[in-house]
């Protein structure tokens, strides 16, 4: 559903018993909260409970400041593993993108951000190579140019420039969009559930360099996309989407990366919606996508 | 999730209001009913509420009349318009299947009802041609042959028949499995939310006959199947289920067909395994799939 | 295959019988010609014979004006009715896009025009609404407002203008991305085989105003998109590609809508791509998608 | 298309250079060969020439001895590492399908083959448990239950006993319909481009055992099937086809299972049937399916 009303956004992780949809529910209804969506979840292998329920912030009678504070009374009761969020649609989320060469992903969320289609603050873009800054300009967005040498340590002088460029926007969305530079494992840990990637392949099929060309050399029959969140183990974090695009014997490697982009767009910009609208939910390897 | 536990299903819909999840929520709660699956939505709409819960039948301290007799009293709360139903898992629902000469959508369901993937209790197949009776026996169905005249007459004292053949057992799916015939508006009446078909189009496209030629004539280059509750307007009922296939310039009617029934047999399967787990909340002409 | 060298296509239709591809091919052969592609078609109902051949230029000992003189002469054994045409892919294919309001099928195909994935030179885009002049104009290419008004007057006023802005450019495609307005049936005669519209749902389902809404109203469970040449019978004309996208009881229309956009761009995308490619042959109201 | 006249199938490899199209149907030509279906493909990566041609029989003024007599001789003109095949359609292919305990593949070959949409002689089914012998036998064919020991040498033993019940037919197809043992290479050599398995995940990822399983583990949203022919290397052998089915959070470990059989079956179907009509020309690794 394509609420447009501001809302409170509550999403709530811990081990699984007997009433605690009544318990959230039961605390909203007593303040009249007028919920818009609800999900619910059971992981029956790990006994988790997982919930998600999008609130008409006009509904309660208090701010997110209260609401806050009168549902960590609820979330104490549920355990002291409880993990639990709330957000308010109101806040627009802050993004920084990172990229390289290869503009067909950048081009795809300028022009959803541009049409209102994503609702993002992009508040900056940054490339390691020149390319992409005009058309990044062209769209009112700023765009810094960060060359990364090959050397060790110029890669590393490198990446602290980006870190402090990314972090000077405390954004919740870092978002690789081909940006094809792994991140060194202390940046991977300190934007834990924020930095998304999009792999060209279907994971765990084809992880690392060139997954069009193994893909080929392997002939299958399908080839893949892989939107997910970045960790210390290069393309083995939690994923947020997939799909895939039919291809047969006369499609050689460029036909499949002409193909593969369409798919990479499409994945890329479902996994960042469902990552902005406080969808998704991480347990381990695997998520709950609501 | 496929729970092997006998659970109770809970299905509702009402009139939205704030507070209706908490309400059965906390009534579930207040007995110690353990949530396995939950599923509400709002239609912004119509302005209703649907809910579905499938609950552990052991976690509650009572049977499944007086689950009923309880919820009756929470329902009455929810207004006038609501409609519920609870169902035991432990209840095998019955179902018999119509078929023509056609056997695909038979044989698949036969299949799966053989080897326990779908949990139904078949009680007949009836056929308007002899053909798929030995296939039928051969898994222990009786089948029975009526046969339709071309006559008005003839056709409706075949149609008695079959009524007749049907209520004996009082089924709660009467699957018309590519049954070619169609049924007289007082059947659709009496079967109303029990009688599912499958249509070998993409509907509303090419509803009626042939829809296969019909595809062929227009060009198109996806193809598909649609399993619907039977209606007194012909291939109009509400839909519970669809796909599609992609064909091109090399398929031909025939091709189409062979294509088409691998599409025809997983949409009635998928549709026919919702409306047996009460998944399926009709709201005029439109579907909730929990 | 995605070559790069230049080379002829040769596309044929004709009433099938014993020998053409040997008479084509030999004809080939006996220059020298390379063929790096080729696809052959007969249709059974109609019993016509299609072809489509891609030659590598620097392999014929001749160029483009003496290839069509001399295969004019294969092509005349070959009866009164049949039809070719050979291009050159040196030679860039010119369009001209028309839009309303909403850009996304813009902004995808500048995307894809400016990464150098769609061949084809872009020589301007005519608005009925000025709203898509600024981003056109960022990528460097003229945007024409030709506003539309609502008396019958002032539109074919309005279209006489788009008809001169359109045909001094003499396009091979004339995409109609999103246009909104029912071009009248002398323009759909003149530009017959060059004009080609997206239309926002699954055809022959939808057709007219609104899809999206009456897609939501009919409650079908996957909404798709269509690109076909335009004809004088609305949503009617020959097909070049579809493709759907799932949907389920959670999607209001504004979700169908954005949904729907993503399959909209990339129908459209593929649609134009085979007919600047010269891979579409049209015979009645069905197409060969080589 | 869906011929149902008789056919002689030509398939080709042979390394690419100009005139063969023209040689091969500039031959059939000559004899007023009626070609119903054609294709051709180049690989640019290994510069091989593939194609295959499907000749209406009464067209010809010889028989099939002699059609491969004379083309023996076109052939031998396009180099010594040319290799072809030409089938009769007249001739039914003969088939011996293994399996094991899982009935569902096994159901739906039977449904496809007693429904005649398969064509092909199935001459037995072997299973190392006994549990789907009615079934087969239900349809007319025979049924062999050969117990699979644990220990090496008893599987050593009904190893030999399989291919001796399975080379007694000579068959064209050994299909391996979840058969769950691993064949010795002893036998993937003798049965080399003959025995095709399915197996239940999309290759090359989830290889090995309990596929569903891996796949629950990684969290991946789309879970396959791959259909390929058995090599040495365990499920490592050339692609004949692939497909996926989309999944999510709410699917554990048995849903996975369950919604994989539907692709399993399907893979294994169109698989089977494009080895059965000759489409498949593996090289190296990879496949051409025409």
């Amino acid at each position: 559903m394509s609420s447009t009303e501001r809302r409170f956004v509550i999403s709530l992780g811990c081990p699984d018993r007997t009433g605690i949809v009544s318990r959230v529910s039961g605390f909203l209804a007593e303040h009249g909260g007028w919920i818009l969506e609800a999900g619910h979840h059971t992981d029956p292998t790990t006994g988790w409970f997982f919930t998600r329920q999008e609130v008409r912030a006009d509904s309660l009678p208090f701010g997110l400041a209260e609401l806050r504070e009168r549902f960590a009374e609820v979330a104490a009761e549920l355990g002291d593993e409880a993990e639990w969020q709330i957000h308010d649609t109101a806040e627009k989320r802050r993004a920084v993108i990172l990229v390289s060469r290869e503009g067909h992903c950048l081009h795809d969320l300028l022009g959803r951000i541009g049409s209102g289609e994503l609702d993002v603050d992009l508040r900056a873009v940054i490339g390691n190579h020149p390319e992409l800054g005009p058309i990044t300009e062209a769209h009112g967005i700023p765009f810094h140019h960060v060359p990364f040498g090959s050397a060790p340590e110029a890669k590393a002088e490198a990446f602290e420039q980006v870190r402090e460029l990314v972090e000077a926007h405390d954004p919740q969305a870092i978002v690789l969009a081909r940006f094809m530079q792994v991140l060194p494992a202390e940046l991977c840990q300190r934007w834990s559930g924020r930095a998304i990637n999009i792999h060209h392949s279907f994971l765990p099929s084809f992880a690392g360099a060139r997954p069009y060309h193994q893909a080929y050399e392997r002939g299958v029959k399908l080839i893949g996309a892989t939107c997910h969140y970045v960790t210390a183990e290069l393309d083995a974090g939690p994923i947020i989407e997939q799909d895939v695009i039919r291809v047969d014997h006369t499609d050689d490697v460029p036909d499949m990366v002409r193909k593969g982009r369409d798919i990479e767009k499409l994945v890329l910009a479902r996994g960042l919606r469902s990552h902005l609208e406080h969808r998704v939910l991480v347990h381990g390897k695997r998520t709950v996508v609501f």
